[in-house]
């Protein structure tokens, strides 16, 4: 593989692009948030410091595989030329940021971004481009004057699988992986999840607890198509959307993390949202899940899946209760079908299904101290209720099944009894609704659909396995992808810090995909500081997971944070975090100065005591109790007693000390650069005086 | 017991004790902190919402336990008079805020606070108050005419205990304990955490998992007693700190929380440290240590001791090594003692000693990646390399259980060789140390001394348990209190979060006190938004951690807050927050008005539809279905048969629907006070039809 290097500069979009952008803003919104908008567009192309996008050819030149390329400085080394000092090489991060981050790219929201798979999909030759949409709703809207205006205007014709035989065609990940067949998709997949682990420098890591994960150090086409086959992955690949870049979601690979969006009819508008979405993306969401409820739906999903580089889901049920009103007890299978053709056919990538919600359970909900508080659970229980019989998710799931397959979305079955607080935490209805998913899934892999278990909620931490475990079993292993758990009720305002506990664990457990949960879970709609809080959390529980899990190389990354971090070398330690920007502006508050960046010392300890600078003299201290070790075997004039070797030892020590000892304050906020010279320049004299 | 109702309202102070306070702050910072330190003193005296300060009385007038009051709404039922609403008792929390929170009590930060436990000491009749400072430091600085000016002038001379038959006296409380006395810090102890569980109302809760923990459902002043007498709890209670209200940290009691303050060379002033220390108890810090390593060490405790309802810890050698110049090597027994007399006599309460670091451990980390990251470990390392001895803190270990046991200041084992990242995890010299705390446990306990034990730090999450199964056999049971640990080393600026995970699993496993951790670890000094962000989230790991314990009552807190978030009593849902402020503030971002706080649906799905009055709907349903069971026995005429009752649950459904189903986003932010009342007059009609 080659990196083919696409420079190091990100650039900012030009007038025209964001006179372009406008478009997307409803007349309401144009003159009250320009200045917002022009903060995002910047956001959009802005890569993170240090970095560069670089590309990782796979077998064939459309293969290329995003990276995010960090440069780190040299670790100095005292007495010696700059030329001579330990270079650090680059790290590698997964980045999913997609080509906004791509200088070499032109960005037009308004045209959407370039269509990464479009040659994988045709070249199978077992799909056809439609004369034109399937749905009366999508035909409908595309007719509706009203909506132009905020109406994406560069749809191509939707693909769906060529019947064969007289019978529906089947273009799933899972109906190749099961034949035998690496797609692109799944190569591609491969070399984003090994993560270059082959060129690490430092492969330092604990042995984890895998609780039956087994995930080899190099990740391999065949071991990708071999466990999307088996159900235990999901490759989340709508061919409607070829825009997206592919990753897959199993317990064997990365830990991934979704961002729900969406707006509701008490506000955001499509460039809101799309503005989440690449804010989301560009902090690290793996998927991104629109939950909108309000209104143009349809519209602001176009936008969304356009210019999405992750793949997107959704909840086909909400869209389908704002067709009757909101009458819960209106919906009925054809309008629920039109549904997901009309998603379907617009690039969805994952349909939530509350499947399970059977009448039978929805009494069991009745005692809960907080009832059922999922929303298409509620819708369901609530149809279920009225009409005194079995949901039509439920009555026509092979129905489903078959229109899923047609143009690859997958399932992510919905736990619509999920609890609302601890004490309705694994019950009957939860687990009953469990059991009733893992049945379903069975049915969709008989039709090679794809599946993955949506999972809870509020549980406490030492009930949390018991998901985990029952999931795994009632499931066969398929993947699966939980809301938190929050492990306490009492704290709206930090549910992304309730959460976060309980995501780490499960994660841990073998949670596939963390569903993000931001400060304003329970209390409002997310702004964007939300979206990047709940984003950077839940990139930490998920990386916790992959630790605890030892998934290989999993700790090169804190490896190389810490090397830095003992070192000094300030920027690095910045550039190696999840966020450098929050990193670097804290540090800032303290030590404002870049010549602080370079001090031997941080503002914990001051300049007179650096723990770590004592730490470089134990290492000092070892390294000549070595050479007195050396020097008894082999007579070498240079090397002294133990007695000597002490009084060096002790007598750089002082020096040390008496570099920095009598500083003031003020001589620090004057002289710290000279100091920090000072310091590079006479530093550790030992071994030169031996 | 009974409780003196003390008033609801707080007050600001007067301009007069503004201008007191005034003379805390240094000359030079006068001028610029003006306006903050105004706001300091308004947040010194708030209560928060709906809560007023309420004392629970023991088995003498003089004890008087604080808690925190909140009160509740009652829960609407529609169709009822107001009158008959279903009433919500107040729920009570523990309260570390102190009388600051207390509008009967006059608060001055140049006298200090009230002395609470002063008589209680008095009447022991085993102390006995000196003429005069015993530490030569303590002398030198009550002479030194340039810190006159920062000096707190209201200090009483020091109490210690009476020599006993010519051996000095010990009025530690596990010296009580084990003669079987129960002092009335112990009763005080039995209350507060006891926290009126009796009269709970909602008293549902899960099994937790104890690891071994065995709390009773009540706490008997009996069992505190018996709990310190075994050294699985300590009382941080120095009887120069009689301004403390009691508070107790063992395994089988409440997990409580630390947090850290102090200032360094780089900045921080006196009065930004007694701020923090109050902004801290307000929010929820059950212990504070100051871990000042600049200027004005000795005045800077003064001021916080004085002023704190907490105990106070500190690390002596920070201090001592101040009083050399910062040239570790030149510290000796002498110089430690005088500071251990110093700080003893100004009221310390616990003491971080790092007497494990023994000169053969040292070297044990000089092939880690970020070898000792401790300050402590790090200055006894040094000294141990430059002596090429052992510490005086070990060699001396006896001499200072005889100065602590004089004025019951508790042993925290300081952890020197914690590791600094993950790849340093319980390694040989982590564990080496943590073996040799726990031969000095015993040590301590010969004097009847109370010991708890420091632990790490960075550690992945698959290896934390070891953590603690250690701790637990080496050291006998002795509390054992943590930093996080931190699951991952990439997060800086996130750091209260990567290490919550660990503190909330390592507080379930048997961790008594959970020391914070801010967003500003790794990077800087934390400011008052720092501080706050730490404490909320380490009450929610400690709670989080109760929680998995099952610990008797933990979870009516979350029921409560649960209860009132399914019922749509906003407030109550804030007031019962750890953040009532915090989450207040994010609802009306995107619900401003006041209505919406009674609006009986949220944001998060808006009017059309709301998952929360399905339930309802279902529970209607359910007593619909029992109703009609009922008739079924016994002829009712007003009772319809199933197709009926279906009937009715369709057409309220349909209603409800109907009532803000037409709503569009305007209408809402107009009338949705109308709506709302609408909502409430014309809600459930079924059973009145019936």
């Amino acid at each position: 593989m080659t990196i083919s290097d696409i420079g190091s500069q990100a650039t900012t979009p030009t007038p025209v692009k964001a006179s372009k952008a406008d478009a997307l803003k409803t007349p309401a919104h144009r003159s009250e948030k320009d200045a917002r908008f022009e903060e995002d567009a910047r956001d959009l192309h802005r890569i993170l410091p240090a970095s560069r996008k670089v590309y990782i050819e796979g077998s064939r030149p459309d293969i290329q595989v995003p990276m995010r390329e960090i440069t780190l400085d040299p670790t100095p080394i005292q007495g010696v030329s700059e030329s001579e000092w330990e270079q650090n090489p680059p790290f590698y991060v997964y980045d999913t940021s997609g080509v906004y981050t791509d200088p070499n790219v032109t960005i037009d929201l308004t045209k959407g971004l370039p269509k990464l798979r479009e040659e994988w999909i045709k070249e199978r030759g077992d799909t056809e481009q439609l004369s034109g949409l399937s749905s009366d709703y999508g035909q409908a809207r595309a007719r509706d004057i009203s909506t132009a205006n905020l109406r994406f205007t560069h749809i191509d014709k939707p693909r769906r699988a060529k019947a064969v035989d007289g019978k529906v065609g089947n273009v799933t990940q899972m109906h190749y992986a099961r034949r035998g067949i690496i797609t692109p998709e799944m190569e591609y997949i491969a070399i984003r999840e090994t993560q270059k682990q082959h060129e690490l420098t430092d492969m330092r890591q604990h042995e984890g607890e895998t609780f039956g994960a087994h995930t080899p150090a190099i990740i391999t086409p065949e071991f990708v198509r071999s466990e999307v086959a088996a159900g235990r992955a999901i490759i989340p690949n709508n061919i409607n959307h070829p825009e997206s870049e592919p990753m897959i979601i199993g317990r064997n690979f990365l830990v991934k993390i979704n961002a729900n969006i969406g707006n509701s009819a008490l506000g955001s508008s499509i460039d809101e949202e799309v503005s989440k979405m690449t804010w989301a993306t560009r902090w690290g969401a793996d998927n991104i899940m629109d939950l909108s409820t309000g209104n143009h739906i349809h519209e602001t999903r176009e936008w969304l899946i356009r210019n999405s580089p992750v793949p997107i889901g959704t909840v086909p049920i909400y869209q389908a209760l704002e067709k009757v009103d909101g009458v819960a007890e209106d919906l009925t299978w054809e309008i629920f079908r039109d549904t997901l053709i009309e998603q379907a056919e617009q690039g969805v990538d994952y349909f939530t299904i509350h499947a399970g919600v059977l009448l039978r359970y929805v009494p069991l909900t009745a005692n809960r101290l907080t009832g059922i508080v999922s929303r298409g659970g509620s819708i369901m229980a609530q149809w279920c209720l009225a009409h005194h019989k079995e949901s039509f998710l439920y009555t026509h799931f092979e129905d489903i099944c078959e229109i899923m397959k047609q143009y690859d979305v997958a399932f992510s079955l919905g736990d619509g009894l999920r609890p609302g607080c601890l004490q309705d935490a694994n019950d009957e209805a939860q687990f009953g609704e469990l059991r009733t998913l893992g049945e379903l899934t069975q049915v969709a892999w008989k039709h090679d659909v794809q599946v993955m278990i949506e999972g809870p909620g509020h549980v406490a931490m030492n009930r949390i396995k018991e998901n985990m475990d029952l999931q795994l079993e009632l499931c066969a292993d398929a993947p699966f992808y939980t809301l938190g758990p929050l492990t306490t009720d009492i704290a709206p305002g930090y549910d992304h810090i309730t959460s976060a506990i309980g995501a780490a664990m499960i994660g841990w457990f073998g949670t596939a995909m963390l569903c993000y949960v931001t400060p304003k879970e329970h209390l409002g709609l997310p702004n964007k500081k939300d979206v990047k809080d709940g984003i950077i959390t839940y990139k930490i529980a998920a990386h916790a997971a992959d630790l605890a899990k030892g998934h290989p190389g999993a700790q090169s990354r804190d490896n190389a944070l810490s090397k830095a971090r003992f070192e000094f070398r300030w920027d690095d330690q910045f550039n190696l975090a999840l966020d450098p920007d929050t990193a670097r502006e804290f540090h800032d508050e303290t030590l404002p100065k870049d010549a602080h960046k370079s001090a031997h010392f941080c503002s914990m300890c001051g300049p007179k005591f650096c723990s770590m600078k004592i730490t470089q003299n134990v290492r000092d201290y070892a390294a000549g109790l070595k050479t007195l070790a050396d020097s008894k075997s082999t007579v070498t004039p240079q090397s002294g007693d133990l007695a000597t070797a002490e009084h060096l030892i002790k007598k750089v020590d002082t020096q040390l000390v008496e570099q920095v000892g009598s500083a003031t304050a003020e001589e620090i906020n004057q002289g710290m650069a000279e100091m920090t010279e000072k310091y590079h320049k006479e530093g550790r004299q030992l071994y030169k005086e031996v």
